[in-house]
């Protein structure tokens, strides 16, 4: 990945114990990620954290300050081991309290009979944050200053991305192109090197693959620029030709 | 989680843009955490990082003085993108070169015919490294101090988590117990957090799911202490009770 001047970058940081032991696959990255691509925003990095305060402090202290977006998941939900907002307040030095239009949301939403402690403190929060609104299950994230607070739940994730489109700012769309191929890797490395060495700012991926059976590998350009991609997609074709490499699928 | 004098702590270090991009799940951290679980070592972190030489050797060398284990994923292999190995001896300040015993392995599993430049790449990592086998397909992953570098392949990284078991000296083994609740977290918030200050160091989760159309939650206590983690969970049962929230499955 070389630095171009259109490059905006975000990281990830996943809060919660539940990922670091193994007991819950996250799935939000890859989500966040494709969402961030189609956005032109090319994500650089992912901490995944435990629910400890002096964790998440530090973290989104060093984190915030390297990448223009920081998406944060997990830890806003009403029970104990829920403190990303609290700490998200400390870390910025702000006021953590009850957020008027949150707590405004969450009434309608349950309604004022059934608006327990449990749901009010989800309307808890940095009190001058701006919301992410929810549309799946009431209670909203926020954003402070480039930090965007968003459930674990990775339905209700999903449903809130939509919503903060307009929020982020992106630069020129990452395009990819991938080429699969019946070969192993050591058969093509060094013409793929030479490749990449060519087409200096362009991503040349290498992945290989174990599917039904068979063996491959998929290779995978990455950059803002079409031409780039194509021409680099070309010599591909080109070199994998001459060895007499079947492709498989190209997309 | 509190800090016990027992507790043995590790970090994963995933090296991929196919991670990042979204192109990839990545499953392997699952499969390392509930490894790690069983020889008593708690995953504490997780970075997803890009494959550039400075991100991996400025990451190498803050966490790995952070933790008494680290795992890297990825970025072994034979290709231009594969630079592991490279960015860590240069982290470690270490030569890099054909390691003997590596060359030597590689050349049995190919044969010196098929032995062919991509394939040697696969031998060329910090010359003083120990070596990590593989039984799956040759290559193997090595150990500098505490980083452990393994292949981002899934299977294959399984795989060679066997042979290092006797490498690794976990602390207590990490307990859990799980109660899966036909409820919501708010009705429960209150109880649990009471449970939680009364079992400081038992870490307990709460984890909403949306299974098959039914809305629950999953209780989580954690802990090495295996009288704790019984006695809390009694106490939830109790509580469940007198509350009368169905318990759905028990493990």
């Amino acid at each position: 990945m070389k630095k171009t001047k259109e490059k905006v970058n975000a990281a990830i940081i996943i809060i919660g114990n539940e990922i670091l032991s193994g007991r819950t696959q996250d799935v939000n990255v890859v989500s966040i990620s494709l969402w961030l691509n189609e956005l032109g925003v090319q994500l650089e990095e992912v901490r995944v954290i435990p629910d400890i305060e002096n964790s998440i402090i530090r973290t989104i202290n060093e984190v915030r300050k390297k990448f223009k977006y920081v998406f944060t998941t997990g830890g806003i939900g009403p029970t104990h081991d829920d403190i990303t907002s609290q700490s998200i307040a400390k870390a910025f030095n702000m006021k953590y309290g009850y957020h008027k239009e949150a707590y405004a949301i969450l009434e309608k939403y349950y309604g004022k009979e059934k608006f327990s402690p449990g749901r009010k403190k989800m309307a808890m929060m940095p009190t001058k944050a701006s919301l992410i609104l929810n549309p799946s299950s009431g209670a909203p994230g926020f954003i402070l200053d480039n930090v965007y607070c968003l459930p674990g739940v990775p339905s209700i994730l999903k449903s809130m991305l939509g919503g903060l489109k307009n929020k982020i700012k992106g630069g020129k769309k990452i395009l990819s192109k991938t080429i699969s191929v019946n070969t192993v890797e050591s058969e093509i490395a060094k013409s793929l090197e030479y490749v990449q060495r060519k087409f200096k700012t362009v991503d040349i991926g290498s992945y290989p693959f174990f599917r039904l059976g068979k063996i491959g590998v998929s290779i995978v350009i990455r950059s803002s620029d079409k031409k780039k991609i194509d021409d680099c997609y070309k010599e591909i074709v080109s070199f994998l030709k001459n060895k007499k490499i079947d492709i498989i699928g190209k997309r």
